[in-house]
Formats: structure tokens, C-alpha cells, sequence
């Protein structure tokens, strides 16, 4: 093993400082040149137009050799205008209304810059303490500035929170939270059969956090109990405790409620109080030490502003909660808020070191050791983005800039309402509008649908907006939404953050001219 | 829900282009005079100095409520220098030798900026081709370079890799799919008792995994059997396959292997081949389809150095294999990377949408939809940094790298055996050197570890260098190093991104300072 004496800096080929700064203020002028192009007329497509293997036919096909030197940075930055760019949906666009928005904003990206800069692994309070308490004084920020009960505070007793890297880590984490404390809360006996609940309109990661946990084989297992959903699209509280009651009654395990405030389809908010109430009222739920999670990955953001404080009836109530300041709080991608009001069972559930655990300074609550809240050991130091965000915006700021966009999706829906060729498909509860090409007289549903998605396509087609689908829910076949049941629909999400009203206007008119057919 | 109309970009107060210029100028200007003052004579105490609160004390209690200005950026960047970094533990020091390195470099941190300041999201190949691409061939440049099979290719008919953000969660990632695949395989009954089997020296989250999972109640539990090692801190083959015949014999389910390839203790190998061969020659478990997963989170970089060849015996018999370039290969946390030869059963294993994947895009392999492939749904542009740092080094400069480092542990290796006041604990095999103070003649154990932990303490207390403690294997009581098992060691990892020859030798000076109570 004997190599020849070199010095590091010469052998591998480090960057220097003077190098880092002048690649970095051309990378900084690039992000900058980017976002002002999907801000202007010359604006890529929205959705990527390119097709599979279009972007690897032109990598090459083995890594270099050489270092690279100062025209292979020339390279690089040609490579990403040229090959990169091209090959991207662009979720900062204002005309992206697809899906849920994902916020990036210039203070996030200078705090994920720093967070590389810095370099430092949060594992432990120990490898860095300012990474584990900025993080823990945030999150008591985000609380309060929510309205969240204080027993998710981290000064509560068994209460904090912690940055996940999305809403399926925190709905994993709360699930591995529930069976830690169901299982010592009673005895199981050697093979309980654990049930999971959420409502059919619930994001997908609930059934992969039970699949991950081993609690349900497949995303179809009836071990994850699809509650069916009211006219409204919320959970049909009735139907969850006639299910939880038959499980407990039948000697399986109710394990965990997820309840959703914003579901994906139609953004519909579960009434958390009246689940709770529902489930308060099962005895066997009751001496279970079973679990209410709420996903409120998106609308969270919402629980900022007093006009929202329904959604905030019955948090009082539940176990854990979450929600992304990256998708509508303009903290770039990834930063998913999780509290929870029974830390113990959280850590005690992930921990590998329980021993550990007995120290002092965690126990009292003084020092979180966050590798225990979550799959990952090693962490960034997440709270960076999140920190200037709210410095440089302020709530108040992220407040007026929430209810912008709510402003502007009332007004969309009411070009929807007034315009004969639309139909509105669900009732408006926040920023998203959903609604299809009404239906011709006497069409079939398979017609039905065929127009809607040819709808879509077109203005997806177009580059000059992007919007997803959603199946209406199938239980609404019994409801006064009946003909809309299982029906194909368009959501049109409006909140990236630089969506301003001519974006929407020119959206809208873009979504008539393909409704009818004209030519741009 | 009326409110005014205002225009967002007033209302949110959004940062101007030539702002986002001006202060990202400045942060590259701090983060450049951060690495500077880390190898410098002023340097910050490698080790964090600071206790428990000084930064909750000094941050405020609640979020601001109105935007920041000009002033709030000049306070924000006070902060960071004044609150920040002083309650950091400096990974990115070169006298940083604790744990594993956790490499950040300048092209990783433009890479970091990048992805940041595109802010896509790359949950399925549609949502940002590039972003899935770029991945998918740096996997196979990677997988070519360290001389990995052709199976773990993605252009083999069932290979492939993906980036995970951490080690843990590729082990997890593995655990899940070997578990689809046993399930498949074979008719195991209602309740199938799975048992997972990695070393008493493999990493604790293998246990973690088998935590998540559900196969095991707690890091004690049976299911997980960690099998002893023999002297040189591998694997011993002939105990697993003793373990796994009794458990299949037993009727319980042998589910995965987990072999470490540099464990985190002293980078010892377990020898894959054999693992393999042992494992091979025992029916059940070959008819069972049973997984090995190998860990080589820090010791992968160097599978790119022909001199360690030998670390690739085996490696096409197993199933999925991950290494962490964000350990010793320059590439700012996190970056894992996670291949396999069956990506049909770990897609299958995380897949809520079994539908979707009988498109023919995903089928042939030539589209992956990287949600799939872990935990998370979406997912950060992660394949950027990478290919900036394999673009600016080039393999040849990582392989200098790598040896630079390799003859600096060789130079510590050789002070400690020349020093009669300290005894060498281990074996070298990579970057990594195991030592203690000598123990006094007759010194019972227990004094011999207060004093190795005091000369720890006394070493990291100084600032000048961080080393982290290690207990020696136990089952070593029956082996040549019978007078080291269970005892505390120091070790010292040498692979910091700045580490150079000058630093070695003056943490070794240091260390022996320490070890004879002489003022600095």
C-alpha cells in the first residue's frame, strides 16, 4: 500500500477559493438569468417536451478520467443550458399549476447554499448543536405562529418537532410511533394484525408507510382501510368508527387515523374534531394507545392565517402532525415540518441506542438527538432555508402572499362558474380549482372523460401552463355529486411563487382557446 | 375569503434578481472564508465547545412577523457568523478524524446551489426528465469505474441504481425488496418469522431497518442475529451459515444478509465471497430468495483504486450494494448510492401504483420512476453535485485523493507501532488507524478504558483535533486479541476533504502531548 509522497492539494485537484467564488457568481447569475426566462415571454414549455433517453443519448457513456480544468467548467455551464434546462418540467414557472406547487424562493436557495457550505452532519446534538437547536426553535416558531396546541412544543413534556425531508417520512415516522406505544400500552400476543385508516382520498404515502412497516402487503391490503369520503370530499367520520369498532371487535389492532387537511385530489379538509370525537367514543380506541396523525403537507401553510382557524378544530386531539413550507411557503424543496405530542414514543421507536437515551440532558427534553426521528441517521442542517425564509419574508409577508393566491384562485373559479363550456367539479376550499369541459349532452362517461383529457393534453401541450388530472372520488356515486363519481377532472393549483394574475388570466384564456378548439 | 388585490410580487415581498446576486455573492465570500479559517492557525475548536441551550438562549422566541429589509440580510449574516458557527462542530476541518470524513467540496457546493436554484422535483421521470437521466447514467458511470457487475447496470434487463439521501436508507431499501422478493418466492404461511443477519460490527442500522420493517421489536431482538466475528473483525462465515441453517431448519424465514465492506468500527471487510459461498451451499437458502446487501458506505470510493480489487470478490453474487460519496468521495452530504441487480422487487416492495408500472416505458427499463426506489416521493435534482465532482476531479484525481490519504494513515499507522506509549487496537485495512495509550503493567480493564477515554476527552477538549471512541469486538475474547475485546479505542479517520500531511503531524504530536500530560 506504499504511494509516492504528493501533496493533497496539488494531487486532487481542489478548487480554490478564488475559483469557488467566480464559478459561484456565474452559477448565481445563471439560477437568476433562469428564473427571469420562466418569468417572460421566451419561457421554455412548462411540461418538459422531451422524450425518453433524450438527455442520455448525450452524456456520455463513462465518467472522465482527467480532472477537469477551467474548460471543463466552461463545459459545464454550457452542458446545463444546452442538456439540462431543455430536459426539465419547470416547477418554478408561475404558469405551473400542476400537482401541488413546490415554492423555491432566492432566500431558501441561499440557505440550501449555506447548509452546503457549512458541511456539517447533524446526526447528533453533539456533531453540531446549532443544526439540532435552530431546527428545535423553528419548529416552536412554525407552532405558535400556527395556532398548534402547546403540547407540540419542544419546552412541552413529551412534545417537538423536527424538519423531515417529506410527508412520507412523517407519515412513516408517526406510524412507527403508533406501534411502538400500541404495542406497550397493551399485550398483543405474538402475531397482532394492525390496521391502518385514512380516507380514500388520502395521499399515497400512508399506504406505502404501512407497506414499509410491514403492516399491509400491497397498496391494496385490507389491513389499510380506505374510509370512503362525504359529498365533500372529507372523511365520513360515521364510516371510520363503524370500521374501527368491527376491527377492535374482531380482535384486530386499530393502529393509526390519518387524517388529511388538503387532500391531493381536491384539496378537502377532514374534519380532525369530528374524528376525534368519533374515535373518543369507541372504548377500545380509546384504552388502545392507538394514534392520530394529520397530513397537512400542503394546506399547513394555511394555519397561518386567522380566517383558516377551522382547520386547526380538533389538533388539540391528535398525536403528530405535518406539513411542507416546500410546497406553498417558500422554502425550496425538501423541508417537511413534524411535531408530535408523545416525542418518547416517536424516538423510542427508531432509536438503536436506547441506552442512550437515559441521559440526562435527553430526557429532560435540554438536547434531541434527531437521528432518532426519523429513517436516516446522518442529516444537513435543514433549518437554514427555513430560518431566512421567515426572516426575509416574515409571516406577515408569507400571509399576504398566501392570500394572493387564494385571491386569484376565487377568481378562477369564477371565470369557471361563469363560463357555459366549464363545469366545476368540486367546491373551492383553498387555492386549487377543479373543474372539466362540460359534458355534451347525452355523452357516456368514457366520452366524458376522453374530452376532459383531451383538454388537458392540449394545454399541456401547449408549454404554456401545466396542470394535472384527478379521479374524482367513486363513493360520490351516492351523493348529490353522483354524475361526477369516478369522473375525470382537471386541477389547476395556483401557487408558485411567482403566479401573479396576468399568469392566471393568460392560463385561463389558453384553457378556453384549447376548449374550443381555436388556434393560439 | 375576499381580500384586496394587490400585486404578490409587492405583497410577498419577493428577493430582486440583482439582490439575490449581491447577497449570494457575499455567502460564497463567508462560505469561502469559513474553509479558509478551518485550516488556518486562528481555526474554531474542532469539536464543538459550546453546551446544551447557547443557542436556544440567544435565538428569539418567536418568529418576526414583518419582512426583513436590507437590514434583516446584514443581521442575518451577523448571525451566522456570530451564532452559527460558533455552535458548530466542524466537519469539513481538516483536523476533523472522527466517525467517517463527510467530504464537502467546492464543485459539490455549486451543485448543491444548482439544484437548489432549479428547484424541480423529480418524483417521476416526467416530472423533470433531466433529473432521472443525469441519475441513471452517473449510477452507471459509478458502477463501471468501481468495477461492479454488468447486472447492476441499468441497461441490464433488471439492474440499476438511484441516489438515496443516506446509507440507512438504502439498507432499509434493500431489507424491503428482499422481503417482496421471499414473499413471492415461496408460500411462507400467515406469519412468517423473518430473520435478518448482519456482524456485531456492522452499522446500527441495518437494526433500524429491521425496526422500520417490522421484522424486529427493538435493536435486542432475535430477528436480528448478529453474527461474531473473527479476528480481524469480519464476518465469520461459518457461524451465519450455521445461523441461517438452524433458522430455516427452525422454520423461520432467512430474509437478508447485510456484509460490511469498512465497518464504521475498524473498517474491517467481510469477505463477500465467501459469505456468498457459505450461504450457497445451504438449500433453504437458496431456495428461498433470500437477499445480500452490501454496506460499503465509507470503503466504496476506494473500489475505484485497482490496488483494492479485492474488495470486489463476491460482489456478483449479491443482490444490492450501496456506497456513500458524501463520505470520502467529495460530494457534499447527502449522497448514497444504492444499486441492485433486481430492481423489479424493489419497485414492487415501494411501488403504490403496480398499475403505472405496466407502462412500457418503466417496463423496459427505459424510464425509471425513481419514487419507487425509497421512502420519500419527491426528490431533490440529486444527481447535480455528483457530476460536478466527478466532471472537476475526474476519476484519476479522486483516485490521488483517495491514495493521499491511504499514506497518511500509513504515516500515523507507523507512529503508533514506533511509540511505545501506545498500542495499536487494530489491524489497518483502508484510512482508518485504531490505537490506545499503553496500559500501565497490570492495569485491570476497566482503568485501561478510563485512561484511553481521558486521553480522548483531553485530545478533543484541545480543539486542535476531533477523534471518536470505538469498543472493540467482544467475541475477540477468544481470539490472539483476546486482551482487547470489549475495550475502548481511539480512532482516527483520515479523510477530510482538507486533510494534508502537515495537519497528520501535527494531530499526532498532539495526541502523544496528551498522552504524557505535557502543556501545550
Amino acid at each position: 500500500m506504499a504511494h509516492e509522497s504528493h501533496d493533497v492539494g496539488d494531487l486532487a485537484g481542489h478548487m480554490t477559493g478564488d475559483q469557488f467564488r467566480a464559478r459561484g457568481e456565474r452559477m448565481l447569475e445563471l439560477i437568476a438569468s433562469y428564473w427571469q426566462t420562466l418569468d417572460s415571454k421566451g419561457s421554455p414549455p412548462v411540461m418538459c417536451d422531451k422524450g425518453p433517453g433524450w438527455l442520455l443519448e448525450r452524456l456520455p457513456a463513462a465518467a472522465p478520467d482527467a480532472p477537469g480544468g477551467t474548460a471543463e467548467w466552461d463545459a459545464i455551464f454550457s452542458d446545463i443550458e444546452q442538456l439540462v434546462i431543455p430536459a426539465l418540467t419547470h416547477w418554478q414557472s408561475p404558469n405551473f399549476y400542476a400537482f401541488f406547487p413546490c415554492n423555491g424562493s432566492y432566500p431558501a436557495i441561499l440557505g440550501e447554499l449555506l447548509s452546503a457550505g457549512l458541511g456539517v452532519n447533524g446526526m447528533l446534538w453533539a456533531t453540531s448543536p446549532a443544526a439540532t437547536e435552530l431546527e428545535t426553535r423553528l419548529l416552536d416558531w412554525m407552532a405558535r405562529a400556527m395556532g398548534l396546541p402547546d403540547t407540540f412544543l419542544s419546552t412541552s413534556p413529551n412534545g417537538g418537532g423536527c424538519i423531515q425531508a417529506t410527508a412520507s417520512e412523517s407519515t412513516l415516522a408517526a406510524l412507527l410511533a403508533a406501534r411502538h406505544r400500541v404495542r406497550t400500552t397493551r399485550d398483543l400476543g405474538p402475531h397482532p394484525e394492525f390496521v391502518v385508516y385514512t380516507s380514500t382520498q388520502a395521499h399515497s404515502s400512508v399506504a406505502k408507510a404501512a407497506m414499509i412497516a410491514g403492516i399491509a402487503l400491497g397498496p391494496e391490503d385490507p389491513h389499510i382501510r380506505m374510509v370512503p369520503v362525504k359529498a365533500d370530499g372529507a372523511m365520513d367520520e360515521p364510516a371510520l368508527a363503524r370500521l374501527v369498532a368491527e376491527d377492535a371487535a374482531a380482535g384486530r389492532v386499530p393502529l393509526m387515523v390519518c387524517a388529511t387537511i388538503g387532500t391531493t385530489g381536491i384539496t378537502a379538509i377532514d374534519r380532525v374534531d369530528r374524528i376525534a370525537a368519533a374515535l373518543e367514543a369507541i372504548p377500545a380506541w380509546c384504552e388502545s394507545g392507538a394514534w392520530i396523525h394529520v397530513d397537512a403537507a400542503h394546506a399547513g401553510a394555511l394555519m397561518l392565517c386567522e380566517e383558516f382557524a377551522h382547520l386547526r378544530a380538533g389538533l388539540d386531539r391528535v398525536d403528530s402532525l405535518c406539513f411542507n413550507p416546500h410546497k406553498w411557503m417558500l422554502t425550496t424543496f425538501d423541508c417537511d415540518l413534524f411535531w408530535t405530542r408523545d416525542r418518547r414514543s416517536l424516538i423510542s421507536s427508531m432509536s438503536i441506542n436506547p441506552a442512550y437515551l437515559k441521559n440526562e440532558a435527553s430526557e429532560s427534553g435540554a438536547v434531541f438527538d434527531y437521528r432518532d426521528w426519523h429513517v436516516p441517521l446522518g442529516r444537513r442542517f435543514r433549518a437554514l432555508k427555513l430560518w431566512f425564509v421567515l426572516r426575509h419574508y416574515g409571516l406577515s409577508g408569507i400571509r399576504a402572499y398566501l392570500r394572493e393566491h387564494l385571491r386569484l384562485a376565487a377568481l378562477v373559479e369564477g371565470w369557471v362558474r361563469d363560463d357555459a363550456a366549464f363545469e366545476s367539479c368540486a367546491d373551492r376550499t383553498m387555492n386549487l380549482v377543479v373543474f372539466r369541459p362540460r359534458p355534451h349532452e347525452g355523452a357516456d362517461a368514457a366520452a366524458q372523460d376522453a374530452r376532459t383529457k383531451q383538454l388537458m393534453d392540449a394545454v399541456n401541450r401547449s408549454g404554456r401552463l401545466y396542470v394535472s388530472p384527478v379521479v374524482l372520488p367513486r363513493e360520490w356515486d351516492k351523493t348529490k355529486r353522483a354524475h361526477l363519481a369516478g369522473r375525470l377532472a382537471i386541477r389547476m393549483a395556483i401557487g408558485a411563487t411567482l403566479t401573479r394574475e396576468h399568469h392566471v388570466r393568460a392560463a385561463w384564456e389558453e384553457i378556453r382557446r384549447a376548449a374550443s378548439n381555436r388556434q393560439p
